[in-house]
């Protein structure tokens, strides 16, 4: 049994010499843990003595607090009867968004994920659209990611027998009923308060795999309890300075009965996201305490703070070491050259994703659509490709099923998705994700269809014209002073004026 | 004689379990087909009871009702005496679209295309006007249709003796004054009380061949009825599930003089167009009907089940079952790469429409002219182009003159123009359709002349510049700080703010 | 002497049956002449019985109407004390036109080109606006001419002594200060009550070559008479169905010092202007009086009428026949192909001018610059280039001195300047045109001393890039939902909205 | 001791035949001088027989006049106690200006150079955001500088051991603790009253070289009075017609201890700047006197005479003269071609900058960075590449660190930031300055990481895509009808219009 704390007393415990707070009903001494909280002491202090549970919640996974505090500090169960009511002081940003849920169009008007993204917008708070929305510096690459898309033109065939069409795959031995998987995004409680289970729900109910981040709002345990069985999870990872901690992560969800491990490479630092930065989200991917425990420069600001666990370290001659803690298939994601690609293939693991991270780490870094017409080429140069032990992924930009089919025509062998999943659960919750693989479904079967494939197997490179994937055009300066002299031809022109 | 109904019986049957309706001042009882309307039970049930002409008129064939009503059903004609006056209520889009109808710009100030275009986008009820303007996703393909006629430029001879000039030609055997056919368009009544009648008219009147769209709202017998004598038809055929449906369609087609058959090869199923979808215009596609006839999955929404009918199974092994059962020339209306071109050839068919079926159906398809260059190329390749019994023809996105004298000069035959005089009858009715021609004649006089052609034949691929027709550029990212931060140059100013 | 005509007796002749009017105070019957009028009946009859002086002076040469109307039908001078006042109403446009030109810049503010086009687009009466600024069709050749322009970049030298430059040179024999001649355009007194004349006195001054237009407002002998001894021109012909006509003129010319004649070859019939005729200009072009002659078939609009007199049948077998009746050099003015580059070359003139008309006949023929660069390319190939006999030369578009010497980098002996000394004159009369002449002269000191060329001599074509003149890319439609959703960066805010 | 002289006095001496003025407090007589100043003789007139300092103060070096005007002219120091007090007039536009400033964002928003351009943009005063920010004819380069960067793609290497990176380098055998040098920009003062000294103050505390202007506001000496010991310092040179003088100035400065001489190339005359003319900018550039003495044109206007010092006869011949008056290594600035980088290389000098003066000489020039592609082509090609004794620099439209990456991969030592140091310290004083270098830290960390090189020399050209930078893509003009009957598609609406 916990010991009963009073409310009062928790009060008293108000500044930077004793600092407790109330997490989830449990009262916790922190005082000597503000130096060390990777958001920072200050955004502690400011609950100090009170109850912080509203704050942590969106950006800690619920036992981010109990793994990281010393059982000592651990300080028992608030007494209910004692503790003063938190009055939740309903705002003016609260109450206007309350009504745009209320004014939210029904979900069956939802008819493409781009839909999803512009309900979100209106009704994320703004601090939570602006870290899921932003990429780093000019956010040139998130956009180039979806133009890349369009520079890919199809050449569809005709009169082959269609009445039949099948969109269902195998992604690393694991079935799954889209070529698609739900990647990882962090901190989804700050769009929804059941976070990333939205996605665990809807995945397992329509068959497709989602892959757990490092940096989820809920923790790996509470995702993998809320599965179906035999529900298929791929798990993302950031690697520790502390590589026990990582084996740790990594054993204990193997042991769950994870399918793939996706180990990200493509950050050794976090990106500089300025339409976040402009908001100064305090606690930037905060979620990371449970892979903390390294000595923090506190100066440098919070982001660099919280993506200190990341080893910016890691190297090719880690790989070997990660073969031998997990028996997992091991996939490289965030490879962005076809040497690399060459590299990954020689280490030995089973497959890269191509990816520049949502386009949140370096700007101007190419897509992954592009990157992999030049790894396949690669690869086929080396005699390898098509592989059977080696496959190719791709993410980032990816909005129509008619993108993924692109991919898939050119060598991909699934594609990841992320943001649309998140906006359509923050706008949503569950039933937006499950709308959302519904729309995947509805495209796949219209566009294979009309592009003459039965099963994704015959899916071939010469059903597009991918010739324009790496024309990089930026158009000149316009000659402003003639087109503001030049007047644009008008149309025939109505005779009344009250239209 | 027909038997005589009481209206006030008729309203007695105003629900699901006994509705009967009036169309055309007779009576059916439609209970039992509720489940069996394509465009769902819903919209027939609204008019239980009642006088159902007004919303069955733009979307079915007159005939459509009593080819698919058993006999029995066909309850009599409604006492004259006995029916309720249906007092149409004059809402404020009738008010407000009879007011712009009179404001529309005189006929002689419709100096392009384009006019037609702007004009029926104000004056069409806003239903029609999706319908009519909608294309398939991002609306891409539509679009670059119209791009692709740009990114071809002339290469005009001067100094030939251009006092004539003709641009009359043959097509399929048949004269046209015009190296354009009036293309198949579906649901005329939409957008003018006579719909494709509109077509028929001045298409006799002025030598042009119409080609008759299997989903018209006018029944095929209709418009032939309307021709003058001698005036030439082709016949758009969407393959029935139920190839007797087909069978007898397409050889009553050809006992009433229909000159050749073009067959769509790109529609298994119909494009999500979301413009349209957003304004759920019920009944969508609906003139189908007199091809209906098989199960339709109900659960899966009104374009799905009015597709229906339309077979996916349809293949190249359909092609000889096509030739046995006519003797009309057969060209297959949707081919888009080169290989399907040479099959088609192979095949012995007549000649083959690159399009795109006007960007309805798979976005980010190529445009039919940049197909063009690709398919006379792989013909020359095998040694038959030119050819005088395999024609190629283009549709999608022509609005010039100039536009058809480059898919000419490029190895069309003749090009199809849909929905320009879609528009032009929707704003005009005949008359409009009679003066795009009038437009056509004027540019394609003035184009002949000032390129150095006295006819059709003398257009020369060399007389282009085709050079840029496969370049799909999508422009980088703007550097959208930079630009915000560029102040623009001005001009000199003038001194007075009074301007 | 003239016979006196009482202005009370004009006015009784107000109608079809007897139709008299009065211009330049001689009194006229033109019953007979009204439908052979090209620019059709309708507008003499809205000045029968009257003063027709101001309606026939901006678009008749002063003559035309003496040369055209049979001796007997001049039937003297109105009596001025008969006539009655013509009381001229000023009209709000007027009074709106007078402020504006009170308001113009001070010239001394005109630092461009753009900026007497952005004037004059201001101070014009709408129809004189309409007619010099309209292009054919879709107007993309008119812009296109501009951009060519830019996409030809410099690649200057440096530490050369630049200490003198000189931009003076010798066109056709002749002295130019300027390698830009004032090119042919028409109509000038729409513009300002001195039209031409304009560009006489500021050409003579300052010893730049005027092109006289063969529709140009002023009479050619009003134009000559006022030029300054040993002032050179050039003239611009159209050439008559009725060789007499065009044979007299050019004698005339050569008589009176002309030094060159320029045929225009790509005007077999005037372009559709729609932004001209939107405005309905009645007598379009109709300076061509003096030309006209032939059968006119007046249902066809005025337009087709206006440009009747031209020969549409002339061709190369013309050319001898030029050659015999001048001496002056022979210059083929519209050519847009290297294959007809040759045959001017063969055919034995001496030069071209690379011209789409200023785009005003046949839409998305390419640019004059862009042909220079395969013209000189075929020459070469020929082994007649560069020649001491066989002069290039360039117009459309040109708007800087920098524009001026890309050409000549790229082949071209001098080129033509049109509209923007048209737009000179407009908003400033002569002193605009002088102003124009000096921002050349400003901009060529300038621009050769940065490319480091001290005499239009060491103009080379490797001191430009023109690898992307042939690149007429239009960029891909664009993803307007994404593009709906994604939401700019933006900078650091101002803490004030006091802004 | 100065000789006293009376308020009152002065005030006697206030036209063109006697005219004296005061500047910080000593008297001038300027009569005889009226007509060869270089700014005109009416802005010194306007303050004949007053106190002139605050309008010379900005843009002439403290030392101009003492320097330019005989001893016997320089009158004394006026009598304080008889000086009648200089009411200055607190305008509309300074108290606008102050409350601008006191509304700028807090420095530590500022995240990015552009953020400093923003402020700048809004709190300079118009001639002086003119003046800076101008550039020559259409503006064109200035803006190509920038996009040129964006056409250049990274391609990052993933899995190096990145958790230690170091931006320092050496320039020209000097440390530097950037790949960055602070480009010589004038007039400094008109952005900030310490003008240059804000530079050399913040690059002496962070170990960055800054590049002393010719025409700074700041004389020579009082920046380098200003600086720390040991701190470096290059010059930039404009050569004066009289050689005498730069003999002196760059003596001087050797002596000073000045590391290295930017000899500017590309300024025989200065490019017409059409934004900055509109303004009338008295004294363009007039900080130019302490290198004036020659005969200047009047009647040619400012900017005419401001550039008359600069010597256009400059030329590779005088390159042996440089190198026998000092020791400093000698850098061409402003070369943009691989022919005169060839010339450079063989003349003997240290290093070029590829350089289009910030795109304010030769408008459409290319950009430095496109121009680095193929001067390293031509260098290799000779075997002469990389050298250790000839380095290249790139500067204009630098605004990122990835931007400085890019140039170094593709062979740069350095680049060159010039506007956005003064935009910096326009707004914010030294501080501004000291933030943007350590953006240029943050983000050269990050972006180094991310692209997975530990020292600059880690670089490599694969380690880009600059594929595109070559092409120069001006879009077709678009199609305006077309586009303006298109409907862009719109997303799902919400209920309720009160968002």
């Amino acid at each position: 049994m916990s010991t009963l704390v009073s409310g009062e007393v928790v009060q008293q415990h108000n500044n930077r010499s004793s600092c407790w707070i109330i997490v989830h009903g449990k009262v916790y001494d922190v005082t000597e843990f503000l130096d060390e909280h990777p958001g920072g002491s200050k955004i502690i202090l400011k609950y100090a003595g009170k109850d912080a549970t509203e704050a942590y919640e969106p950006i800690h996974p619920p036992d981010a607090i109990t793994t990281n505090l010393p059982k000592e500090k651990h300080l028992g169960t608030v007494d209910p009867n004692t503790i003063v009511q938190v009055v939740k002081e309903v705002t003016e940003a609260d109450l206007r968004r309350k009504m745009l849920m209320e004014a939210r169009p029904p979900l069956e008007e939802i008819l493409n994920l781009h839909d999803f993204e512009a309900v979100a917008k209106v009704v994320l708070p703004e601090k939570a659209w602006a870290y899921y929305s932003s990429a780093s510096d000019d956010e040139i690459t998130i956009r180039e990611n979806r133009l890349a898309y369009q520079r890919v033109w199809f050449r569809p065939r005709v009169l082959r027998d269609v009445s039949k069409v099948d969109w269902s795959t195998t992604i690393l031995g694991q079935k799954s009923s889209l070529p698609v998987y739900i990647s990882a995004t962090a901190l989804g409680k700050l769009g929804h308060p059941d976070g990333e289970l939205n996605l665990t729900r809807a995945a397992g109910k329509h068959g497709v795999i989602q892959m757990i981040a490092t940096l989820a709002s809920c923790s790996f345990d509470e995702i993998v309890d809320a599965a179906l069985p035999d529900q298929t999870f791929f798990l993302q990872l950031y690697v520790n300075r502390d590589r026990e901690i990582t084996k740790r992560y990594v054993q204990h969800a193997e042991r769950r009965g994870v399918k793939a491990l996706f180990i990200t490479v493509d950050a050794p630092q976090l990106g500089r996201r300025e339409k976040d930065m402009r908001l100064k989200l305090v606690g930037d991917d905060a979620g990371a305490e449970v892979q903390r425990g390294q000595d923090v420069p506190k100066d440098q600001g919070v982001a660099r703070a919280i993506s200190a666990f990341i080893d910016p370290s890691l190297s090719w001659d880690d790989i070997p070491w990660f073969k031998s803690i997990t028996k997992m298939p091991i996939i490289l994601k965030g490879i962005s050259t076809a040497e690399d690609a060459l590299l990954a293939y020689d280490a030995g693991v089973q497959g890269i994703v191509l990816s520049n991270h949502g386009g949140r780490q370096l700007d101007t870094a190419r897509s992954g659509l592009e990157v992999l017409t030049e790894v396949t080429a690669a690869l086929r140069a080396r005699g390898v490709y098509p592989s059977r032990t080696f496959d190719i992924f791709v993410d980032g930009g990816v909005r129509r099923a008619s993108d993924v089919l692109k991919a898939l025509a050119l060598g991909a062998k699934a594609v990841g998705v992320g943001r649309p999943f998140l906006y359509a659960f923050s706008a949503y919750g569950q039933e937006g994700v499950e709308r959302a693989i519904q729309i995947f479904r509805d495209e796949l079967e219209m566009n294979m269809r009309l592009l003459g494939v039965r099963t994704l197997d015959e899916l071939r490179p010469e059903m597009v014209d991918a010739s324009a994937i790496h024309s990089h055009v930026g158009t000149q300066p316009e000659d402003k002073l003639y087109n503001s002299t030049y007047q644009p031809l008008a149309l025939a022109a109505f005779r009344s004026a009250k239209m």
